[in-house]
């Protein structure tokens, strides 16, 4: 019980990563783990897109930072969007931090709870990526590209299905830090307002 | 590691509650559970309106009741707000099965990571529930009916401010179980299709 509270805490991003590869045992449990989260009227049809080949993960960063390179920033778009198309057009563009592992969720794109489900999913995997003391960072990038017609093609390539669309992803690895562990540090929570209604 | 896997795959919705209040200090690991997900660039905006009194969930059931009575089932309506609407018709709509607590997750209705956001905190509140034998469900009623001028109108009463919206909340109380533990047998998993690019 105090376990529990302590992971979901202590979880912070990783944005640095070795390039020692996650076994394939703790691959296994994180993504047990997202297929365990619960979905709309358990429909379970969020699909786990396990991408470990360094060329696919190269090509993937590549074909994000060139669809980013031909947007237009429009006033009211989104900072980190516009943070990408402006990296991406300098051609310094970071995807996915180099991580050995991205873990993509995908769903239907005509049901209502595909984000929601996603979403929950990719929780219980950065929890568990940091049970194991493995990084994790949500990578956001293939779901505002998830119309796109470049990377909804490469999407297609690699195993996703005509009505599915990406709704988030994860970088998965082992935290270059000196000790190798993730960084537990929590961080502060001035946000998240809280209301009670007594 | 083993019980952080074994929380989340254990977790499972409970759909029936002892009237039996949860304590202060276990709402209070929940909230803090959910406040520690992860958020778009960080943002926490994330807005917990977490309701205790009973007059006014009471209130929240008949008004949503009332709401989906109102509504017409049109060609493509997702399954469950049909189900909603004709036992709403019938009045017999059962909104959050009658659980002492009812914490609803709003957030600024102009953010991209909104339903990602409240959904990470989401999980991570059921998650800390089964940790401490507490049993919960999504409850997704007011989310459906966020732009519902009736509801919305009713929320900010509560305390949500005027540019946000409801994007899922979650019931709590102690399970209605024989051992008054919540049911703990995972469900299987036969969807959630896993695709491994090597």
């Amino acid at each position: 019980m105090e376990t529990t509270l302590d992971f979901i805490k202590s979880r912070r991003s990783t944005r640095k990563y070795k390039t020692e590869d996650v076994s394939e045992e703790q691959l296994n449990q994180i993504i047990e783990a997202g297929r365990f989260a619960p979905s709309g009227g358990n429909c379970q049809s969020t699909h786990f897109i396990v991408v470990k080949n360094k060329e696919i993960l190269a090509e993937l960063a590549n074909l994000t930072q060139q669809e980013f390179a031909g947007m237009e920033i429009t006033p009211g778009l989104y900072k980190s969007i516009v943070n990408s198309i402006n990296l991406s057009k300098k051609g310094n563009y970071v995807f996915h931090y180099n991580a050995p592992v991205l873990i993509i969720t995908a769903n239907q794109k005509d049901y209502g709870n595909n984000i929601a489900d996603c979403s929950c999913a990719l929780e219980n995997m950065m929890l568990m990526a940091n049970a194991l003391n493995l990084g994790s960072c949500w990578i956001n990038q293939l779901k505002w590209l998830n119309e796109n017609p470049v990377i909804l093609e490469y999407m297609k390539k690699l195993g996703m299905d005509e009505n599915e669309r990406v709704y988030g992803a994860l970088a998965v690895g082992h935290p270059d830090t000196a000790d190798g562990l993730p960084v537990r540090e929590p961080l502060k929570r001035t946000g998240n307002k809280v209301t009670v209604v007594e």
